[in-house]
């Protein structure tokens, strides 16, 4: 089945929103086992629509639209869509209660202005929408089934997944799999080097590589015939770059993360310099993480460091807040002060200013205290503020990760 | 003019990767003066790019196409547009020239696979690449002007500010103009009600709603020829819209709260709970901060909170860890402990677990001491817990703007 999306919307083309509903509807479609062919984005003109929705009628069994259906003036795609049908547009007694059961429910009482929302073109089946007031439409366009959503995220979403992905998946046939495997510490190219001659050029496995900053994704994707191929490839690779790979699909570093300290039953201190709180974040991002967490210190400081981690005066003035000796300090002292298993520290210079010939930009010293030892290394991080605090945050994240996983085994 | 932009990639119709890049070149060639008027994603696959490339051609002037310029047998950008324009592939000796010599900078020496990218079609115009190996190119297809450039998004930024706008500018007579003004604190239907009667029917300056949680983007656009009547436009909005609106145009947050800290002279310590560090990340974000931001304390146990912050354990028995009581304490405490002017927590259940019916997920209390004395409020924040610590994270750097502001008055 060809299969095609558009999205209508001026401030699309203007880039005041990023499209992230063409992402998710096919990212939704292929795990269903279907594949986008194309993608169109057009204004809200009425002539823009109509044509957009002529073309794509041409060459697609099905697409999947999104935009314009609200309750402004400038919401133009039912009227298009009439008129490509060839249709008048009538009121929608099911379209007309749903609006005043949910304005009933909300805002306790139908606004006047959301009235043009119960005029759908004659014959459409309606896509319900329990999130919003806008009412989708199913219609068929010389042939082509055109499924019409409102273009706000979350209701979108919902009425995708419980009417748009049931009524097409089951004429994908056989459909598509993938598998993603997530690695950090590595570069693409080395990735590449490590994997040479893994897959063959013929294998029916398709291999993509994905940058998420700071992350490395690499995507396996194949039809269901090779499913076993398609475990068996991403085993070979996973085995390749064990060391890199920390995670799988849905799996976040922090989700691993999380596991890694519930099994263990550890507890954790922070003492954060040039992240500022970064990495605190990121480990109570996580539901249930005062279970391991006790408690993180951002000492921007020196007195910070000195009074809340007790790192010697003497310490900073010799080697200067930025250098091994005081990250250890800031680890140990984080640890004695919260009486934790484990203790992480980060310490460096984010830019753009406070550089010099000895300790650039991006020199950072991460250490890690769990009262038998202190490991601390130096890093040399490029890139601006925000991509050095980025790349300490996660391989200080990435530590915690091997440190816990070698408790393991 | 007309004018479009294309997006190659299969992982783009697969949903792994967002395009960032169709939204960025829209706003970046709009705020050249030039709309685009439709964009166009295809897959790697040679036959839909020529099929792509000729529709686009037809009806545009221009078109900005991006992806399928790399080394990897799946990029066939480069073959797809000779075989539109009629010509043959060439080595191209600037492309070479500039292979060798990036590849010499940063890895040492140009990889085999890499020559490919020196093959250009026959009679194109490269386009500089400074910050990788793929060069971009110009083409004229059917009377259209073609600009390729590959995908990665920091090389397209640059190559894009570098040629294509230089070059497009010129011809986008007139013109577009926008003003954004960023708004906290208050819903899209009550921004919509307090602006009833503000902008006519008929007015030349467009009038758009942009939801960036928690944020509510207000974006006026108007063509040049009326840019004085879109600054009175966007002047009476303000006005009408004075206590909610924290910035205008690129200005975030950070960056205001940033100016009004150094303005001030004022010095901040802050104490975390439900946010566990997300505020000090915000703060820190902004280069400088360490002028006026002491420290931050991530007190996610009750002990950190009676250690750290001097919060007595008596009062956590007797209110609860996320009450009014603590939070005044916990900021009192900070501000002692840092010795800054200002300290802020907050203290809440971000849930999901956690909850009761007294203080039910969403619950979260911040407080501000300066010295004179502490401010303390109750907040009942929607959502899951993602949402609860972002709403609590942007009110608490409100709170701070609005103080910081009320001091210059």
């Amino acid at each position: 089945m060809k299969i095609a999306t558009l999205s209508i919307g001026d401030e699309l083309l203007t880039g005041e929103i990023v499209d992230t509903n063409a992402a998710h509807i096919a990212g939704r479609l292929y795990d269903a086992g279907v594949r986008v062919a194309r993608h169109l984005t057009v204004a809200d003109d009425e002539e823009a629509i109509v044509a957009a929705l002529r073309e794509l009628s041409a060459g697609h069994q099905a697409v999947v639209v999104t935009g314009g259906l609200g309750s402004t003036p400038d919401d133009l795609t039912t009227k298009a869509a009439a008129r490509v049908a060839g249709v008048q547009l009538e009121v929608s007694a099911e379209a007309l209660e749903h609006l005043g059961s949910f304005s009933n429910r909300t805002t306790g009482g139908l606004h006047p202005k959301n009235l043009s929302q119960a005029l759908l073109p004659a014959g459409c089946t309606l896509i319900p929408n329990p999130l919003g007031t806008a009412c989708g439409f199913q219609l068929t366009l010389d042939g082509c089934r055109f499924f019409f959503m409102p273009g706000v995220p979350f209701e979108m979403e919902r009425m995708l997944d419980d009417t748009v992905l049931p009524t097409l998946a089951g004429e994908g046939k056989g459909g598509w799999r993938r598998i993603t495997l997530k690695l950090f510490g590595i570069s693409e190219a080395a990735v590449a080097a490590r994997l040479e001659g893994c897959l063959p050029a013929d294998s029916p496995v398709e291999l993509a590589y994905c940058v998420k900053f700071p992350e490395v994704h690499l995507i396996l994707r194949a039809d269901v015939r090779h499913l076993e191929l398609l475990e068996k490839s991403a085993a070979e690779i996973r085995g390749r770059l064990s060391a890199e790979t920390f995670g799988r699909d849905d799996e976040t570093m922090d989700d691993v993360l999380a596991a890694l300290f519930r099994k263990s039953g550890k507890t954790l201190a922070l003492a954060e310099s040039c992240t500022g709180g970064m990495i605190a974040a990121r480990i109570t991002r996580v539901a249930g993480s005062s279970a391991y967490f006790l408690e993180g210190n951002v000492t921007y400081s020196n007195q910070a460091k000195s009074r809340m981690l007790s790192v010697p005066p003497e310490l900073i003035i010799a080697h200067g807040a930025v250098s091994s000796e005081v990250a250890c300090a800031m680890a140990t002292g984080a640890r004695q002060a919260a009486g934790s298993d484990l203790a992480l520290s980060v310490t460096g210079i984010a830019g753009p200013e406070g550089g010099s010939d000895e300790k650039p930009v991006g020199t950072v010293h991460i250490a890690m205290a769990d009262g038998v030892s202190c490991r601390v290394e130096r890093y040399n991080f490029p890139g601006d503020r925000e991509a050095v605090r980025g790349m300490t945050c996660f391989t200080a994240l990435d530590w915690l990760r091997c440190y816990l996983l070698a408790l393991q085994k």
